[in-house]
């Protein structure tokens, strides 16, 4: 893993797979695509034009991508000499399990393999290969050429040095990496996102806002906070002088009371009714594409923004 | 309600008090400061002299601010002539009952009785008055002067009239207010906080993350999407061109069976304990001053920058 200019391979030409490889050949590495896809040539490059105009400040000059990009149809001659092997194919466990160990005897024996996963731990993933010890999961949020964090998950059997050499390489791609403790069903950011959602759908389902209203409380006030201060330091701060220790002082006790309130919705067929209607009231009269593009921009504002403040912060959380 | 300049008179000058003086000054409302705190006139001038910094763009300059504040201690001629009164007390239900009595004998019939309380509604809070039915909540966000959401609450004894005053005032301040269509406790953000914070603590707890660990997880992705798109939008682009009818069919059943996998972590000793180490580990070593200056000097160019943004984007929500 020396090497100047990184060979990466992906696997898998979806969403996820489309995010990567524009990310990565933004970062100035070779991407070697492995797509059972006939269209896979024409579809990524289309992906590719759609997504360039979103990639981070700083990257390279999409008219280079060209050279650097390849397609391989067969995984073993796409895998074959591959520094880091990422794979981004459907969530099937049985899938996956049979397609690591064909990685495992293809690629190089140093090579890193990654899986995009959202749902399985390497532990799963890998119990055909041979050697595990190098298959680290590195779990993006949706597009991973916008939103930074990678979730990174070992298991029993991975060496520490693929966990280090995962972070590196998300680093190496502007992401930011944070290695979970312990695996966890979900991983973390899902069940934080899963967790706000519920009480989403409790508050739209009760009759207290829409689902356009719902939208607008989160991004005026808690999406604003936590894009700029992490829940734990924004209660830190709401403890004054006396930090988060002055907070749980104070309302500590009425957490657990408030917890007791949150609502437990039936997903029944009325509330899925009921959000589909207000969905598409609120957004149903502008297309997919629009809607996606002012969403890119407007996170790809907030990004360049945050990071022009906090370099111009020490070390701003 | 027709004045050009309105009077508003701000009951109580505590952190949230201050931070609505700040941004009706910077509005160019004439404010009159009702404190009992014979300190009060110089705390509010340096309270003033720290937020005004961080008040939106286009507001307006604080050499005028001085001009346009003055202090009256005694609570019948502070709010005598009002256009507007904004309480701001301690989240005593009695006290406030009471304040709320003598506000109502002693404010002119038409003017618009606002009250920030997290906890109460208008019944709740009314219920002395001889005409509670220009009582309204607003309740905002802290700091208020840099966190845009108001969340508005009528009562039963609400005059539809004076919620639409209310909205068109918070609006005036440059605030984004939304009106819940009934009274739920606690309200709807500090319920979605909640539900994402109880979550956090039990990643904690359980040791997937730590307090900064789960900071970053935030801010790097679900905190930067919900700053910029709602959960709801959010799904509906997760479901791609069949929008969140797609997104719900494919992944409504799972929704549930995620929430079941949620914590319920005991606010016990050991929780607290391990969370507060963990915040003095992660933030103890800056100030307080310090890291608000940073909270706000963040969410305020992420504001600046949405606001451009938006402006190019026709009603991007």
């Amino acid at each position: 893993m020396t090497q100047q200019r990184r060979t990466v391979t992906v696997i898998g030409a979806g969403t996820i797979g489309l995010g990567w490889i524009t990310l990565f050949l933004g970062h100035g590495m070779r991407v070697r695509v492995n797509s059972r896809r006939p269209e896979a040539p024409s579809a990524v490059r289309r992906g590719i034009e759609l997504f360039a105009p979103h990639l981070p400040e700083g990257t390279g000059d999409p008219d280079t991508f060209d050279s650097l990009l390849s397609f391989e149809p067969d995984l073993e001659r796409a895998v074959a000499g591959a520094d880091v092997i990422v794979e981004n194919i459907p969530e099937s466990l049985e899938l996956k399990r049979e397609l690591f160990a064909r990685i495992g005897k293809a690629a190089p024996a140093d090579a890193l393999i990654l899986s995009s996963t959202s749902t399985f731990g390497p532990d799963d993933l890998g119990t055909l290969m041979a050697d595990p010890s190098r298959l680290v999961v590195g779990h993006p949020f949706n597009p991973p050429h916008v939103v930074p964090l990678v979730e990174i998950v070992a298991g029993e059997a991975t060496a520490p040095a693929a966990v280090e050499e995962a972070v590196a390489f998300y680093r190496e791609a502007g992401r930011a990496p944070v290695v979970l403790r312990r695996p966890i069903i979900a991983f973390a950011a899902n069940r934080l996102q899963s967790a706000l959602l519920r009480e989403s759908i409790h508050l739209v389902r009760e009759g207290v806002v829409t689902v356009q209203e719902l939208d607008e409380v989160v991004t005026k006030s808690i999406g604003l906070r936590w894009a700029t201060t992490g829940p734990f330091l924004a209660f830190h701060l709401g403890g004054g002088e006396g930090g988060l220790r002055q907070w749980l002082s104070t309302l500590g006790s009425g957490l657990e009371q408030g917890w007791e309130l949150l609502g437990r919705p039936p997903m029944d067929e009325e509330t899925i009714a009921t959000l589909i209607a207000q969905a598409d009231d609120a957004y149903g009269n502008r297309s997919y594409a629009e809607l996606v593009r002012a969403r890119d921009t407007r996170q790809n504002a907030v990004l360049r923004t945050l990071t022009a403040v906090n370099s111009g912060q020490e070390q701003a959380v």
